[in-house]
């Protein structure tokens, strides 16, 4: 394989000529360039990304932290950030917790070793404080930090209020909900006070079922609908994640209970996945596409050294209405 | 941020030695190896992983290209790939193509400019002849190159066989296949050949709706359903990948069809999200994770200059029955 010295060489000039040539940087004469770049196109000379990206001090690579690529919010979302992120020239690599904090923190290691330029988190198993130890591009999905880390998110308290409202105006007079909880805290969370606050304010009654927000496993999903259809069946109405909400409308099918005629359902996040439950699912949308815009756009910036307003950024939600909160 | 410079003044001793100790090559004293791990300490040293790594002429990073991350088989595939590659060390890349087949070859260029160390390939929208200018690494997902490259892929000749024996079994006479096409080909589409051949030996009717197998898009699944419920209501057995069938699924639904009453379903992947599906989804199950190891395991090798036995490999697909088919 050529080397940068062979073009050097079969262009009769200097390494340090190519190199201009090569990052466009620096006076090199027309005629010289020229030569430049036949001598690059006879031998088919690539440069090495590596040594350019050494030169440079970047990677042109985003590490995106998430619990599990399958769950399909976060697919989602990375699929938006890849298509983010090849717009300004960037990949994403992909990092996996399985809700481990240790995996949180051997990536975290990753871009102090300079193999990413900056780290898109959606998962929080580790404490701030291991997190403000690092001095680098640092974007939350869904986490505060306070000032030091951006953090981008919906205004779930109005998600909370949208399916309350939803339920009590479909007529249930007795609601479950799944609620998330977590070790470290999120806004995500913050739906479901506004949801108990409100169904308790209209005198319906209230039950909860708690699942681990980090925990976005199938098995977790499982348990908490077992739970549900075995001693929540008098239920008449549900609010709970896409993924737990359909799982529990399975369990509902099997045991002949009627949606929306007896029970009602109204999901959460609003991924593409939910278009596939018959009925059709009620369920609160989060802007997944712009969540992943505005991530990277503040990752861009941070890591091209500008100011970031590190106040929380929060998108709109909004209701998707269907078949299974029909009245 | 300290140096090796100063992690070697520090240590009182020279860079080489620093380098040795870091890389655990060549012999260092005891005692001077203790005293560049204590300076490395004290001064908080991270190696530069990009250095790292143009000394060792590796990334540490295999690219997976497919269609995009948030259809359900490919993100349970890149979830499972991403657990394998850690076992090795190794980090994921994620390139989405939007079945477009420019991305691949911009893809692929990354791999020639060594930043990745190779590339699973999960879908194939250029030309074979493309793949082989590359002499690098690739194991292919479900596409057959010869004997030039490692294809990964299971049976699905059996698995045609056994969703067409599913339907026959549960008494459909009128049966409907989504079919998957495309222009370069997948052993993947064997499937349908079969299902197609056992469909009529044994005398039942046979209907296609024709949909490209590299866009998995929400719309192309809606497209195809759309065309199933005007034009075809009046089968009473369809087969199809779990995404298509689910959306088939809801439109009968809507319709009033009773599924497994008038109409039986059978899916094709066996994802987890099928089982997300009411009622129960009948599907031929790909046995995700162990696509995922096998590919895995061949790249390694492939990466570490190992002898590779390009055979096709051929997974077993297994038939998961569930309320869909019941009779």
């Amino acid at each position: 394989m050529a080397t940068i010295r062979d073009v050097a060489q079969r262009a009769g000039v200097g390494v340090a000529t190519v190199s201009r040539v090569l990052s466009e940087n620096g006076y090199v004469k027309e005629e010289t360039r020229q030569k430049v770049l036949e001598a690059i196109q006879e031998l088919n000379y690539t440069p090495n990304e590596i040594a350019r990206n050494l030169y440079y001090k970047r990677t042109g690579i985003v590490a995106v932290i998430i619990p599990q690529i399958s769950h399909p919010f976060f697919a989602e979302f990375v699929d938006k950030v890849v298509v983010e992120l090849f717009s300004y020239n960037y990949k994403a690599m992909i990092c996996n917790t399985w809700s481990d904090g240790s995996y949180e923190l051997q990536y975290f290691d990753m871009l102090k070793r300079n193999m990413v330029d900056g780290i898109i988190c959606g998962t929080h198993s580790i404490t701030n404080e291991e997190y403000f130890n690092i001095d680098r591009p640092i974007v939350a999905l869904d986490h505060t930090f306070g000032k030091a880390i951006p953090c981008v998110s919906v205004n779930h308290k109005e998600g909370g209020r949208l399916a309350a409202m939803e339920l009590i105006e479909a007529g249930c007079k007795n609601v479950l909900q799944f609620r998330g909880s977590s070790k470290t805290g999120s806004p995500a969370l913050l739906r479901h006070d506004v949801f108990e606050q409100i169904i308790k304010e209209h005198g319906i009654g209230y039950h909860e079922i708690l699942t681990d927000i980090n925990d976005v496993s199938e098995a977790s999903a499982d348990k908490a609908t077992y739970e549900f259809i075995n001693n929540y069946s008098d239920v008449d109405g549900i609010f709970g994640t896409d993924i737990i909400v359909m799982s529990a409308m399975k369990r509902a099918h099997e045991k002949g209970i009627d949606i929306p005629g007896q029970l009602k359902v109204v999901g959460y996040d609003g991924t593409e996945m939910s278009r596939l439950a018959s009925p059709g699912l009620t369920t609160i949308c989060q802007p997944i596409g712009d969540l992943a815009k505005e991530s990277v756009k503040i990752m861009m910036d941070l890591i091209n050294g500008k100011d970031v307003d590190t106040n929380e950024v929060h998108l709109s939600v909004s209701l998707h209405r269907d078949k299974s909160t029909a009245h």
